[in-house]
């Protein structure tokens, strides 16, 4: 058999970013934390990780962590079988712009919600799936249909995401220009680093990257800087109907928009109430997203 | 005179947290960055910063990241004198409360915020001076009066928090209650590892620590949890008006909210964009904030 403890040393490092915060986690020293890391590799005779900042996984390492993971939602089933009173943490990867709008009362819907703490880890759409194909999370919500290793996946639906902006910013920016490439020189909305839709659409309108950014790590806030005028970008039709009516946000590109897939990803060894849990989310989340 | 490009090297590491994303930033190699921040640490003697993960700055290395910062804001003013055409990159650290209601519009009336390109660094209030300490960003909005050194702070006003959950979750989880007992069972909602707001709150009830928690890193992410009957927290009263007006939150004791000041912290060699910044931000403060 593996050595359990060092594949949750191991998974904690990678989920916290760190061996010194990882000890923390596991309430053990640090020592101990790269102890059972190099006897792990010691048994292998190859890396788990790589020692960088933050530490990533190697490929054996991320099947290790994967294959935690699957164990730890066995482990799971049986506990809720004998505990039923007992409650469960339940780690997902979800996108900013869900937990925002459609999500919290999917999450609320599940039979067995009042058992679950619920801890959310945000990434953008396209790479919350690395966390789950590291084994860090118990599920995850993204555009892409892959299932990773020991995992499946099911469609939850679309989410259009349409270009806005106020409409002083467009009277400021555009200044007469019937088409679109006033939107190469405006300052361009993005989330992080990862957000490329707004690239994606500039594409779509045969333009080139944007020129000027302005860097909102929040959904919510991401809506309100485009409302003050401070700049354009993508946001999902779901979030923004208030303010599509009000007026108080415009469509630069009427004739455009980006259509993002969802997908439910989980494990093959699902549990029982994580298994409740999906049929909550996908139920909700048909009647919300196209 | 220090060797300003081992300087912006060393901000570069703290602030993308590791040597591969800090030459990514730059656009140099990782050994260019190694060997500007080794001959640093010879020239001063000392090691510049902890070699852990993420890296962390020694003392003698925060003031010297603390200097660089000031000395941009000074080739700031220099420059927009020179090219008033020219845009600026405005780096600010603030909460996500801040982003998620008021601050937008605030940045927006700046009368040269279409020459600015915001970078907004979201921290929890408690925490977001250290970078301003780090000199990481322009300026920072926190609840702490106490400039760093090289800076002054203004006072924005007072947000008021509210302890809120669903009618339903009061109902499930107070059943009868008419104390506030029920609360330390009660899966309560928090945004970060870094935010005590909760536990603060618990402790002016003469309660013990929230003993289930629902980690939701996102500011609205987290009203739509509490409306979705998933946990109570505290919210400020400026984001929540709506949903206590349409009584989908409920106060879970009336008699208790915790008043949290907010600052606006900035560097004594401000440039005029940032004093014009200021202006604009501690005038729309003075008119939502308490």
């Amino acid at each position: 058999m593996f050595d359990y403890r060092a594949l949750e040393a191991l998974t904690a490092v990678i989920e916290q970013g760190g061996f010194e915060r990882a000890a923390k986690r596991l309430n053990i020293s640090q020592s101990a934390v790269s102890q059972r890391i190099r006897q792990l590799e010691f048994r292998l005779g190859q890396p788990v990780l790589l020692r960088i900042s933050p530490p990533r996984l190697t490929e054996i390492g991320q099947r290790l962590t994967n294959h935690l993971q699957q164990v730890q939602q066995l482990e799971q089933s049986l506990l809720t079988e004998e505990h039923p009173e007992q409650d469960v943490t339940v780690r997902l990867a979800v996108n900013a712009d869900s937990i925002d709008t459609w999500l919290a009362p999917a999450l609320a819907q599940c039979p067995v919600s009042q058992r679950m703490n619920f801890e959310l880890v945000i990434e953008d759409q396209r790479i919350g799936l690395q966390r789950m194909k590291n084994g860090e999370v118990m599920a995850c919500i993204c555009e892409s249909a892959q299932p990773v290793n020991g995992g499946l996946s099911q469609k939850l639906g679309v989410v259009r995401y349409l270009a806005l902006a106020s409409p002083d910013f467009i009277h400021n920016y555009a200044a007469g220009d019937r088409g679109h490439h006033w939107l190469q020189q405006a300052p361009c909305l993005v989330y992080s680093g990862d957000d490329q839709l707004q690239h994606q659409f500039l594409a779509l309108l045969q333009l080139d990257a944007p020129g000027r950014f302005q860097r909102v790590p929040s959904s919510s806030g991401f809506v309100q800087m485009a409302r003050a005028g401070l700049g354009f970008g993508m946001m999902p039709e779901i979030q923004v109907r208030e303010f599509l009516a009000d007026g108080s946000l415009v469509n630069v590109a009427p004739q455009h928009w980006i259509d993002v897939p969802h997908y439910w990803h989980y494990w093959q060894t699902e549990s029982d109430y994580m298994v409740q849990l999906r049929q909550a989310v996908v139920k909700h989340a048909a009647e919300c997203l196209l």
